[in-house]
């Protein structure tokens, strides 16, 4: 049989295509990544909507348990493995198809929208992109910059950074843990305000000019492809500041502006914003 | 009332999302976009799926025609504008999105996959990708490499360029013209053959080492996200000998491959490939 990851989009439950929806509904078995992304809507609505029961796949259960409850039963049975936006976004995605293909599992893949292409809607032009990063939370005593140096190298070759900010689903309560409970820590989503605040410090600690957190122009973006989704750009130092509401939120660093684009986020920018659209092409000045 | 960017995935009518249907069938006017890319069925098949007629929206009219035909009616109908993969891929969309904008028309979104995410079906992940280039058919005397410092500046930073190959649809038979007929040339399509050849003498031309065509790895996409895809990897010399079959294709040039980016990689290789897996660590050397 088939081993079907299909891409539900990210929005609600009609992002997904006829085809998925068709796969979905005809399939044995459902499971739901969990750990990557979330919907804008929970299980409950999706189990309505196809009229069947989801299983969470939780990270636990990917890392230790996929053979056993995903990849031996799609040997003779139909799979569904859903994933929030595109099932080939992701490494673990990537792992999974891999791990699949090693046991002789045909794996048929339903693409659907990303966030790596849903933060084209802001007018920035996709093919500008360059290296997408991840912000990590901050801790006390675990602070990396590795992200710093792959933004600079993108401004320096006029390219814009999306930056995919931190989700923690199901993290241990190591205090609990210590007492002898099994108990985990409320989800906890990075928000545009904190990963601005990180990339401040960050520019502080290399200080290598990557940006300028008065002067380049940053976009935020917060729960792509629903109903509410909220676009603003702004210097990092005003997006710090700006609240931007619920999860999912994403942002990008700007490159070199073209006219179009400047068009287009000038609909964005933040009431107020020191940003100054008339001196855009100056932004890379530092940088280069 | 709307204007609806409707992204219609890369496939057939049923990668169309559950949102995006329901969408067109309610739709007073709908209009398929035609010339940047085309998907793996006809007209005919979309309007027998949506029940409904479908106007094609080719260069001359977006560019001449599109206010009257398009964002007018939207002001007082609901108008599906649909386009291969997702609205936001294209600079010619982003442009009608603000057009809309600037007469006060609300334009809804409605994402889908476009190739900018599902190339990464090959195993490259996403976040390694630079500048996208597009690659435009050589001619007799205009023979243009501004792709080529893009790859150069991509490979430097270790990152995997995708190349976008032309399309040429509805082209004017300038020699029929000049007789006095009104005739368009049959549509073209670059291969990844051609695509390979033309980056051949592009490394000749410009000679600055950006990608060797007997040592770089390359990938080949044919027809994304179809029931008859095709991906294979291997050196650009070895590319070009390669039958990929019908459009669309496109094409990769490799940066930094990941040992999980190899793994997949290996899956796709041609047999008797002469790119050596073993080696691939050394792939960047000379354009460092």
């Amino acid at each position: 049989m088939v081993l079907y990851m299909v891409g539900l989009g990210l929005g609600n439950e009609e992002d997904i295509t006829v085809r998925g929806l068709n796969i979905v509904k005809s399939a044995d078995h459902i499971f739901l990544e969990a750990y990557t992304s979330v919907l804008g809507v929970d299980r409950e609505r999706l189990e309505e909507f196809y009229g069947k029961p989801i299983t969470i796949a939780d990270r636990d259960m990917v890392e230790q348990q996929v053979e056993d409850l995903v990849l031996v039963p799609a040997k003779t049975k139909k799979v569904a493995f859903l994933v929030v936006g595109d099932p080939v976004c992701a490494t673990t995605h990537t792992d999974l198809w891999l791990r699949a293909r090693q046991m002789g599992i045909e794996v048929e893949m339903i693409h659907n929208a990303s966030i790596m292409g849903a933060a084209g809607a802001c007018g920035l032009q996709l093919y500008n992109f360059g290296h997408t990063v991840s912000i990590p939370f901050f801790e006390e005593n675990w602070r990396p910059t590795s992200f710093y140096p792959k933004i600079k190298f993108n401004r320096q070759g006029g390219m814009h950074t999306l930056c995919l900010l931190d989700i923690k689903v199901k993290e241990p309560d190591f205090e609990a843990m210590m007492r002898g409970k099994t108990k985990y820590l409320p989800p906890r989503f990075m928000s545009v305000n904190t990963a601005a605040e990180q990339l401040l410090e960050a520019e502080q600690t290399v200080a290598q000019q990557a940006y300028d957190g008065a002067k380049t122009l940053c976009v935020g973006l917060a729960r792509m492809g629903q109903p509410t989704q909220c676009i603003r750009a702004g210097t990092l130092e005003e997006l710090r500041e700006y609240d931007f509401g619920g999860p999912l939120h994403s942002m990008i660093i700007c490159g070199d502006l073209h006219d179009l684009e400047l068009e287009v986020l000038k609909e964005y920018l933040i009431e107020g914003s020191k940003f100054e659209l008339e001196h855009a092409e100056t932004q890379l000045d530092e940088v280069r």
